[in-house]
């Protein structure tokens, strides 16, 4: 913590500073400067409130030093994560991981000719929402617990390993029981009840960044998790908000190159959700995998124009393979393969 | 909907759209123009999704024309809602609301000072957070169930009504059991399963706008909880993200006076998390009641420099006596009252 | 600057950040900490470009501490600004200041018609584009200097001030020569020989606030027209944009509240352009007021749905002067008066 | 244009939107729907003012569906435009361009060393500001036209053409004399004056998207320099602003994406403004080409930590050379390749 005093600070007003800092146990260190006086605070292990030195006279400013968030920081430790699931995906190591599925599950043969597809594409993940977030309380909201049996259904006869959302601590419990990776969406990344238990169910998760939320806050929110005891947690840039609606979402891939230098959690993007636009999830999916995402999660359904939600950023199977092989081009010009369990790669 | 056609779409193309309309039921009616087509779509009692129709040969874009809210919306419900608490407080009327209250509840003589100049200052209404979201795992996240039962105390002791924000399903129960008010805070503003619950469960909800919520994102929020039966919602503003981080928020006081264009709900207003300065919470408070605010929620703290959280923003009382001297002022002038329990109003 | 070093930076990374510091001529002051050390820069009497230690071995973030303003700062000069123009008008002062007007001059009837009225209703400055920036080139684009020459016949007729925008340097000393105020509009806030130029000219300025701009960028931005010479500086917010389009633009009035607490300089509100829409106009007007504006500027017109430029969010002359009214009786409750020529106040 | 009546719209406010629209020329056609009803606008040739529907009684919305922007747009000219410089170099074909050189100009050797390094990794443009727009008036601001010679002197020693931004007509007409390409800065993205000067001069022109440009704004201020006659228009992608300020700005791949599907003017990229950190420059370099760029402009200078701008984005000799050879890659991975002059390539 750096305390920025006003130019024309009192010798008293830069005592009464000292002593607040000496009172919460730390050390002042006064900085005397051309313009102005700075006090540094020395000794503190963790974090301080910065809000603690606002208020006080003659201060113009604190300024945090110490970065909020410990576990989850390459800083910390080093060496990066790597994820391994029941069927073999490994997730944060040199191969991209795929993972492909419709926006809802919404019957057994949408699925079932979906998850064929997505498997001889070269995908090993099968997503698709069970219990989806929606904007109105009028639209399609999954098919719940059935869908989550299809995808299990799914798993059994095609070897993919399965992927769903869940919104809050009782739907948590259910997904972890099927699910290899439970899904905490963006409207979710701050919902701390639920961040704590998928912490303390042992499952792998996956953390969409919220719409408006800063780097820095998306890895404390996957502090949240690893703070339970969950390490086993991959992040995933959905695309943020802003203020041109041309397209749905701005896909913010230079945070996941910086996220790459500031955490050793995976990394995935999911261009369907961060365009909204069919046309443009090929190109982003490239960009993504070129930025230095560790995967894709993308949406595909065998008919678009009938789907229940989302139907304009999904692609045709025969897109999504087109994709896939896009992607492996990418990956091996920058030293990077795609793990597939049979198909295209 | 209204869908655009590319200025060289085929007649093929245009009566495939045709077609698509009448497969859904509904009726669709070309509009030839100058440089291109539009084709509308009759019939429909509801929002239709403009996916289904993005992805078709020939269509440029396809436009949304019903608004996709309706038991919030003033066009269905022309009278204003005015909400009746047990102490008397009526929100949404022609008086001004004041709520005030420290940002954590920490403990029994912090929360009894702070609601004593609450009722003098002229407020009827304590907040106090027992369950706090907080943006780290490591940051203090209230007493709890504690916190709760001083709160009860307080209203016991003084007569105000009390107001504390849930987090999930099971704390909204324990919340509606105690408090006047549930609030849902800004993470939770599409945690979906939340709304529902409070929808159902019967007590009046404070919703407050998430950080980067549209206007429309909002009030389909809202209308979760009416859905459910619960017509007792307080819309509350407390600021959205940007891109300038001079203040803690950006306090969207034009999206007050148009919410009150659009839905019959009262709105509040939250100066001290909007702008996280406590020198701007009284001009802000002030803003927002000549901009049509149907009252303030502010946080005061007998102690900010020592207060557990957000100290930075929170007002002494003898500053929020003044604040609410101001507001009063001001809403005398354009008409509206404060009906205070006791005290300065 | 603070120089804050990665937790595992070793003692020779840390000599070499105090030889950059000292090759600088400036003294470091080593702050070891719990966790990590951080480097104080002492001496230097401007700031210092934190670009200069970014990529050095072991460090992970440069703190600048200095404002980088100076001569807007009311940290510099605490006396507020006040500036007279020539028909009495004075702005910054104890009463606000009332300006109104069409978007575009479009003829001699329409500004003749609406000059008297905003002069009947209490304001002292005409606006009216002459030279209007358009974001479409095939827009309407202002009458050029003719419509500089109908606004001097304006003010001839009533005595009204006026003001109008310049978009380049030779419009500028044009506009400079006949008007009272020379404007520089959003799109324009960075234009940097434009605002050396009107820094040069003499004449009282209006500085809004780019879209984006924050408020030390906009700050800055003026710090240029003084560091010129012209000290008569006036700051406009007239919304900035965000991620809802339900309005035009954000309105923030943190930002007015905020930047009377960092500069002695005059500050006006457009609650027109910050909102787009004319239902939105009057409340928002009122609550700049009460934020703590110096005066506003808002867009009149006889025959809104004929204007040439944004016509939906100009106020009827009689919605003006009702305005007005609003906004008198709120400056009233707050100490603050209108100084008419004539009318209404 | 529709436009959209409240669900209680009376027949003579219908009657009257429908006379609106005839006195302007047009025809009505209703459409009368479940909840409400529309009125769509046949018969323009070109856009209509929403602003003209707004006020009227009854109204709730006016749609805009017609593009505004024409000559810039792919739907009009449908072959990609491919611009040839004299020293060969082509922008928009199938080869990637590659732009590089320091922030600013600073003298004769800096200025020779960089351009040597940039050709012999294979770029075959130099960049270098001689006026530079810098938001503290304190700040470097160039060497103005000596640098501009130095560019010259530079373009006859190695061959490179050379690009280098102006900020005002006049400097525009100078630049235009002396360099191969004219820059239009972010800033000025909406300087219409300068738009359409450089339309007159004829000289290539890359004009840089403004830090909170839509891709319609963006697309609409090219349509400026096309519609003064001068069609050899490159657009150029730098990031725009958000609210993380982790990053500089947020580099909108995904408007590349988009800007191909809606244009035929080539776009580049500029990973260096668009982050503002060097070690994520090579990664977003590699992203934006794997997204459809059709190059890419990089900041390098032989001593980074002695720049008088930016020093914290550019990247060193080696570290450009290795960022050429991993975008070549990603290039010859999707067909493109890249046309160097002599080096790497």
């Amino acid at each position: 913590m750096l305390i920025v005093l006003q130019h024309d600070a009192t010798q008293a007003q830069i005592d009464q500073v000292c002593d607040a800092i000496t009172e919460l146990g730390f050390e002042p260190r006064t900085m005397p400067g051309g313009q102005r006086t700075a006090i540094g605070v020395v000794g503190n292990e963790g974090p301080i409130d910065a809000g603690r030195f606002h208020g006080l006279p003659g201060v113009l400013r604190a300024i945090p030093v110490t970065v909020p968030y410990k576990l989850v920081s390459l800083e910390w430790k080093p060496a990066r994560t790597v994820i391994t699931l029941d069927n073999g995906t490994r997730i944060g190591g040199e191969a991209l991981t795929i993972m492909g599925g419709p926006c809802s599950v919404e019957n057994e043969v949408q699925l079932m000719t979906t998850a064929e597809k997505v498997l001889e594409a070269g995908g090993t993940v099968l997503r698709g929402g069970a219990f989806k977030p929606r904007t109105s309380p009028y639209a399609f909201h999954g098919l719940g617990e059935e869908g989550l049996h299809l995808l299990v259904k799914a798993r059994e006869r095609f070897g993919l390993a399965i992927i769903t959302e869940a919104m809050d601590v009782e739907g948590a419990r259910l997904v972890a029981q099927h699910a290899d990776i439970v899904q905490i969406g963006a409207r979710n990344m701050q919902n701390y009840p639920l961040l704590r238990e998928v912490g303390r169910l042992g499952r792998p998760v996956m953390l969409k960044r919220g719409m408006s939320a800063t780097v820095k806050e998306w890895l404390l929110a996957a502090e949240y998790i690893l703070s339970e005891g969950n390490t086993q947690v991959i992040l995933c840039e959905r695309g943020i908000r802003s203020f041109d609606s041309s397209t749905r979402n701005v896909m913010d891939l230079g945070a996941i190159a910086h996220v790459r230098t500031l955490s050793h959690l995976p990394v995935l993007a999911d261009p369907s959700h961060a365009t909204g636009r069919r046309e443009l999830v090929t190109p982003m999916a490239r960009a993504a995998v070129a930025a230095g995402a560790d995967g894709i999660i993308v949406e595909t359904h065998p008919n678009p124009a009938h789907a229940l939600s989302d139907g304009q950023q999904a692609l045709l199977p025969e897109q999504f393979a087109e994709m896939v092989k896009q992607v492996q081009t990418i990956g091996t010009s920058i030293g990077r393969s795609i793990q597939a369990l049979r198909g295209a790669a």
